[in-house]
C-alpha cells in the first residue's frame, strides 16, 4: 500500500521506510512555533522539564501578535515572560512589535518554511504553512514545550481526503471561496483528524496566497494538516523566501485516501459562511438583504499583499459606508510597506478605513474591532463561532476580501459585481 | 480694572459687558464636545432631563477616539450607545472610527473651533484650542448633558498668569520642551484654576502644532484654560481650516495678573518629565543613563504632522533598538494620509516602528501599547501618573517627539544630538 503526500514525510521524518494511518510515531521538527497566548504556558512546562537550552535555537519561532501591540497589563506581562524566555535561551526567531507580523502569514515569509518541512504550532491554524507541501499542524502549549526541549513530537499517522482540482476561478473568486465551499460541503468535521491533500491540474491557477488561505482553514474542517501538491510555483516562492533545502514529496499512486473529491475552480461562486459555524455557507446570490456594521480584512487567513490588491481594486475611489467601520489589518510588516508603496494604504484611509498595524485583532476576540450586542461583521478571518468577535449576540460572516470590500461600500453583504465591478 | 482675554471672551458670551475674575456668569456655548468614554454618562443624563433634543445639532461633536477601534465589548457598548444618540439627535459632527482622530487633533482640524469661541469638552484635555484664541477647557460628563441641552454653561471667572515668550527655540526644541519646562517651573498645581495666557513676540517663533501641544497640557499645571494672542498665524491656520466666523479679543493693557512669567525660548533645553508627575523635569542633559523599552510618538498632546516629520527626520535611514517597541499613533486620518504622502510612514516602518490607525490608544491606559510590571516607556503623552499606561510598576517618561524618536533609536533617553543631529 502506497502513502499519501503526509504520510510520507512523517515516514521520512520519523527515520522509518513506510508508515501507514493510525499508527503512532515519533517524528524529528524543523520549526516549533508559538505566539504570546500559548507560549507562556509553554515556558512554564518547559521550565518544569528542568532543562536549560531548547533543542535548537534557529528552529524555534516566537511571535507575538495576538493581543499586541499589547491590548492590556495581562497581555503585557504574557509578552514580557516569551521576550525573556527568548533572549535567555537566544532563540533566533523571536519577533519584536514593529519587526513582526502575524505568525502564519510571517513564518512563511521568513523563510523558515520549506516543502517537506515538518512544523509544529501551539496555534490551531498553523496548517497555513501546508500551501508549501510541508506537513504542519496545530498543537497544544505543552507539546510546544516537549517540543522545544527534545526537537520531537509524537503523531498518530492521519488518513487524507483527496481534493482534485480542475479549472481557473472566475474574477473576484479567491482561494476562500474554495475553501468556504469544500468546508460547507463537507462541515466542520468533515475532515476530522485527515490530512486534506490537495492535488489536480487546477492547482496551478491558485497563487501562492490562494494555496495560503486553504491551507490555512483545513482546521476548520477539523483536518489534522491541509497540504498542496508542490509545482513550480511553491519552488518559486520557496527560493524568492528561503535558503533553507527543500524536499518535494509526492504521493504514491496507489496511496489510499478516505474519499476523493473532485472541485472543478470554474463553478466556485463567491461565499460567505453564516453564523455561526464556517459549515453555514450561502453563495452570494443566496445571501438576501443582510446589513452590516463592521468589515474586517486582514488575519492569518486573508491579510496577504493579494488581499490588500484586492481590497484596493474594490475601494479605489470608493468610500466605506456611513454606517460601517471598515479595518484592514496588512498581515505584516513586510506586506504593510508593500501596500504602502504600491499606493493601497492610500486608497484604503481615502476610502474611510482604518489601517492597523499587523496584528491578529478582533479575530478572536482580542481587541481593535470588537463588536457590541447586535452588531454584524463581514470579515475574511477564520471562525465565526458565537461570541468569537465579541458580543454572544453579535454575527459574524465570514467572506473574501473581495465581498468584504464590496460589503464595506454598499452597507450590506455584497459581490463587488453589486459595484458593476 | 481691565480684563484677560479669557475675561473678555467670557463677558461676551454671557452678554455683560465685564466681568471679573470669581464672579459667577452664564456663558453661551459655541462647541460642546464629548468622546467615547465621557459622552454615554452623558447620555444617561441627558435623557433625564426629558427633552428629545440638542440645543444645536451643528455646535456639538461626538468622537469615538479612547479605545477604539474598539477594544472590548464594553467599549464597544459605549460606541453604540453614543452612535445611536447622534443619529437620533441628528448630530452633525458624530466622527465614525476611519473618518476620525483624536478628538483635539480632529475639532480644530475639522474648524469646528475658531479665535473667540467658548468651547466645553468632557475630557480634560479640551484646553487644547487655547491655541487658536478660543476659551476652551474640559467639563464632566453631567455639564456635558447640560450643555448639550441648553447650549450654555456656568463659569466661575478665572485669574489668570501672564507668560510672556520671547526669542525662538533651538534646534529639536519644540512647545512640548516648552509646557514641560513651565509645568516643572510652577508645578502641578501651579496654575489652579487659573488661566494660562501666552502672549509677547516670541509667540510668532511657535508654530501652531507648537501651541497645540503647550494649550493641550496647561491642564497639567491644574490650569481652567490655556489661551494664545491671536496673529497672523492663527488667522491663517483659522481660515484654511474653517468657514466660521472669528473674533479676536486680546487683554486689556490693565488687566490683573496673578503672575507674570517671562520666557526666553533660547534658553529652553530639551525637557524630560520623569516618573510620576509633569513637574518632576529634568533637562536632556540632567537625565543620566536610563535604559527604556517602548516609545510612544502619537495623542492629542503631539501627533499632529510637525511631530510626525521630526520623528521621521530622526528615525530617517535609522533602526528601532532591538529592546524597544516603537509605536506611532498619527493623531488623525487626514494626519495619517499626510505623513503616508510625505513617505513619513515608510520611514517608520522601515525603522521597524508599528504605525498604529489614529487612537488614544496607549496614552491612558487604553490598549495598543500597554506597559507590564517594571517596564519605561519614553512617550509624547500628557500624563505619566502611577499605572497611567499599564501596571503600576511600570514608569513613564514625558518628552517631545524629537528625545521620543532619538530613545527608540538608542534604546536610552536620549537627545537627537546623540546620533549626531
Amino acid at each position: 500500500m502506497g502513502m499519501t503526500m503526509t504520510q510520507k514525510i512523517l515516514a521520512a521524518h520519523a527515520g522509518v521506510k513506510s508508515v501507514k494511518a493510525g499508527e503512532l510515531i515519533k517524528a524529528k521538527l524543523d520549526l516549533v512555533l508559538g505566539n504570546d497566548v500559548t507560549t507562556p504556558v509553554a515556558v512554564k512546562e518547559f521550565e518544569k522539564i528542568g532543562i536549560n537550552k531548547v533543542f535548537d535555537k534557529k528552529k524555534i519561532a516566537i511571535v507575538p501578535d495576538h493581543f499586541t501591540p499589547n491590548k492590556d497589563i495581562k497581555s503585557a506581562e504574557q509578552c514580557k515572560c516569551i521576550r525573556n524566555f527568548a533572549k535567555k535561551m537566544e532563540i533566533e526567531n523571536y519577533f519584536e512589535i514593529g519587526q513582526m507580523g502575524i505568525e502564519h502569514a510571517l513564518i512563511p515569509e521568513q523563510g523558515l518554511v520549506v516543502a517537506g518541512d515538518v512544523v509544529i504550532g501551539a496555534d490551531s491554524h498553523t496548517c497555513t504553512y501546508g500551501a508549501l507541501g510541508a506537513f504542519s499542524t496545530g498543537i497544544g502549549s505543552t507539546d510546544m514545550a516537549a517540543g522545544m526541549a527534545t526537537g520531537e513530537a509524537w503523531f498518530k499517522v492521519p488518513e487524507a481526503i483527496k481534493f482534485v482540482l480542475k479549472g481557473e476561478l472566475a474574477p473576484w473568486v479567491s482561494g476562500k471561496d474554495v475553501i468556504l465551499h469544500i468546508i460547507g460541503e463537507i462541515g466542520v468535521d468533515g475532515a476530522l483528524y485527515k490530512s486534506m491533500e490537495f492535488t489536480g491540474e487546477g492547482i496551478k491557477n491558485l497563487s501562492m496566497d490562494d494555496r495560503f488561505t486553504m491551507a490555512n482553514m483545513a482546521i476548520e474542517a477539523g483536518a489534522k494538516n491541509g497540504i498542496f501538491e508542490v509545482d513550480e510555483k511553491t519552488i518559486d516562492y520557496i527560493k524568492t523566501h528561503s535558503t533553507k533545502e527543500y524536499k518535494v514529496y509526492k504521493a504514491d499512486e496507489d496511496a489510499e485516501y478516505t474519499r476523493v473529491i473532485e472541485i472543478d475552480l470554474s463553478s466556485i461562486k463567491p461565499t460567505v459562511a453564516f453564523p455561526h459555524l464556517p459549515e453555514n455557507t450561502r453563495t452570494i446570490d443566496e445571501v438576501g438583504d443582510i446589513k452590516i456594521d463592521q468589515v474586517v480584512i486582514g488575519s492569518c487567513t486573508n491579510g496577504r499583499i493579494e488581499d490588500m490588491r484586492i481590497a484596493a481594486k474594490i475601494l479605489k475611489g470608493r468610500k466605506v459606508h456611513p454606517d460601517v467601520r471598515a479595518i484592514i489589518f496588512p498581515a505584516t510588516q513586510k506586506i504593510y510597506l508593500q501596500a504602502l508603496r504600491e499606493g493601497l494604504l492610500e486608497i484604503f484611509v481615502e476610502a474611510g478605513v482604518a489601517v492597523s498595524t499587523p496584528t491578529c485583532g478582533p479575530c478572536l476576540g482580542g481587541h481593535m474591532g470588537i463588536l457590541a450586542s447586535g452588531e454584524r461583521a463581514v470579515t475574511t478571518t477564520n471562525r465565526n463561532f458565537v461570541g468569537r468577535m465579541g458580543h454572544i449576540e453579535s454575527e459574524i460572516y465570514l467572506a473574501s476580501p473581495a465581498v468584504a470590500a464590496a460589503s464595506a461600500v454598499t452597507g450590506k453583504i455584497s459581490s463587488p459585481k453589486e459595484l458593476g465591478l
